[in-house]
């Protein structure tokens, strides 16, 4: 690993010399609520509006924050974003959330989509929060990852 | 619940007349990676440097930024931020992260000690994916709660 | 006026002296489009998506935007932010947006009330220049004030 | 259309393909106030300080904050900005903004250009709102954009 | 000192049981350059333009980013800003930068004063960088300070 | 000198014709305190915890706020961003902040070394300012740049 400093301070890696390619990532997180409030969601009936709506977008502009928030992220332009959600796939009460990032650069979109996922999970957990105080925001991951020199792999 | 709108149309609900008092609220976040990442976390031997000094001061920055993230969050002054790590206290490969956040305010901080939680979880992970691409950030949750009308409460 | 300098330079205003007071305002923007695009948005057939939806939050986050936009703005803690969308209701091809925005502080939220008008504008300009490159945005102007010394008013 | 969604939920369009080239989009917008209070713009009279100059800078400021502002636009960043004014050349008490944006990109910097108009606008209420309470922000457009496949235009 | 954690960890101490009182800081900088750019400055002769007015206009919103920006520091509201330069009245091609800003809020706004003169500092350098390379930003400090338990100050 | 605009007002220079090539800055700051702190911060004995770890990171994340802070600035990725800190190598009490910052641009970064060195400084006054009220922040400067047209320089 030629980027450790010998000192083992914190220091943003040199990406100068690597290659402008076509990149892509995916990334989930889960909300697990109760099924009650999963149906509220599905039919827009939380007390603060249309959750899905504004959990989408909040997913949205958090990929664009990245580089913002994570502090040795390399800024990127992300040139294609989206934001899906499944209600009641997987275990009763859960609201899986799917985000896609791409971008043309020197490195990976993944940190981009996991911070759209968690920024959708945690604006979803703010619409529901007066009708289920103990929702958790759980299996963030990436699923998926293209371009760039490590090579593909999807889990 | 008032503050439903007729239409189910989302809308940063009105907390003009409530007081302001002192509130607290304390959050987790959980990174679930391997042994061999936490013992390169606990000796700072990652390649992009001290791992938790970083993560530390982002998950404080990131609680700052709730409002900006949050779409129908209320902005509000944070007066006091800690953020802990417990390393191997869980299940073998598990970092534990604690945010506590205090306000004098008219809403709770519930959302910004989530955010500051889910930032610097997502920060160990982008400084531990060169060593561990298939980490997960989990059970992310409050844990307590004071302060405001609706009462204080703990898991 | 008290607050003008004698060499006429940019100054952020004292407002230290002035009383925390529950201030509202209202202001409005009006979007000339088609009546084509105006029933898309009625609809929700835009390619862009759900423009209605986006815009609203939008327009919500741009109002805690504001000190960050105009530069001799106070920071203010708004504590209630609503956007709603009138469609055909003046001229054809018209959507009304209209944004109410609540503080308790200092100095009043016209310009907070303003500049969540112009963001969802803006971001319904946006959501329709696929189909409408000639779209205008217009009449963005205060309809209400209260709160503060200088007394309410509506237009 | 091929970037519409079969569910009509919003999503950042993909640009992926598309070719990087020089873009310019112009824009405009007109404040209409009082001859009273051009005449003060004109001589920097006005009790905040020098309107122009400080809604020059938030115009260039705003511009830089487009893809903050507007949901589901595309980071770009901006090789050219100028921000000019004319005063009276229209109806009495007018204010005209225009605005000037450059890129190399993948999509074009209309909304860019309409941000800067926009910010340097609202900026300019609020340097006149202690003399003028009934400013009117309006005619908000594009003039003329040039680059990219979809070709020039101006109006 | 109580606000020391056994461990030596970062984090944002707790003021949440300090009084909210009126506070004020002032703050300098000086760049230092050459008589033939402050020549340039006081006829508003740089190629970048007006470089003094906006100057003023960056270190007032720095001011405002303050807490975005020291990762430590508590998030206060201020209630007047104002950002002076003197030419000429030190060493020969000496800029004075003197920032002063004031509260209401539970700590005191020194960092507030000097990330203000910083941001004007460092945008005279940019504008002057085309006509001077080697300018240096300089003697950066607090100059005065009021309100507040530790008592008030003046160098 | 072809970017001066006939009226003198403040532009954004136009950088559309120029040539993308790898640029890298160094630029440094001294923090003038005691020698009593110098100690206090080698062996992280501070109240607010370890602050050459915090304004290490601060300074990183400062390079990315550069086009936000400095209004005629164009935006630009960074490619690589270091921080380091020299304790005790000038007069006694001094530490010696270097930050060297890489991009692939049109333009060079001698703005976001500068900004990250004020930035690691302003955080390092910050986190010692309960031990000493009076440390200085001075000598700000860019230390060699090179790429682009102008020519490779060093101080």
């Amino acid at each position: 690993m030629t980027h450790v400093r010998t000192d083992g301070t914190a220091h943003m890696v040199d990406i100068s010399a690597k290659t402008v390619t076509d990149r892509t990532a995916r990334a989930q997180a889960i909300l697990q609520t109760t099924e009650q409030v999963t149906a509220l969601l599905a039919e827009g009936g939380l007390p603060k509006g249309d959750a899905l709506a504004v959990a989408r977008v909040a997913g949205i502009m958090a990929t664009k924050k990245t580089s913002e928030l994570i502090p040795l992220c390399h800024p990127l332009p992300v040139t294609k974003v989206s934001v899906d959600f499944e209600l009641e796939t997987g275990e009763p009460g859960q609201v899986r959330i799917l985000v896609e990032v791409k971008t043309s650069g020197k490195t990976g979109v993944e940190m981009e989509a996991l911070t759209g996922a968690a920024g959708a999970g945690l604006t979803l957990y703010d619409m529901i929060k007066a009708v289920d105080k103990h929702a958790v925001l759980t299996d963030i991951k990436v699923l998926a990852k293209s371009g760039g020199k490590s090579g593909d792999w999807e889990v």
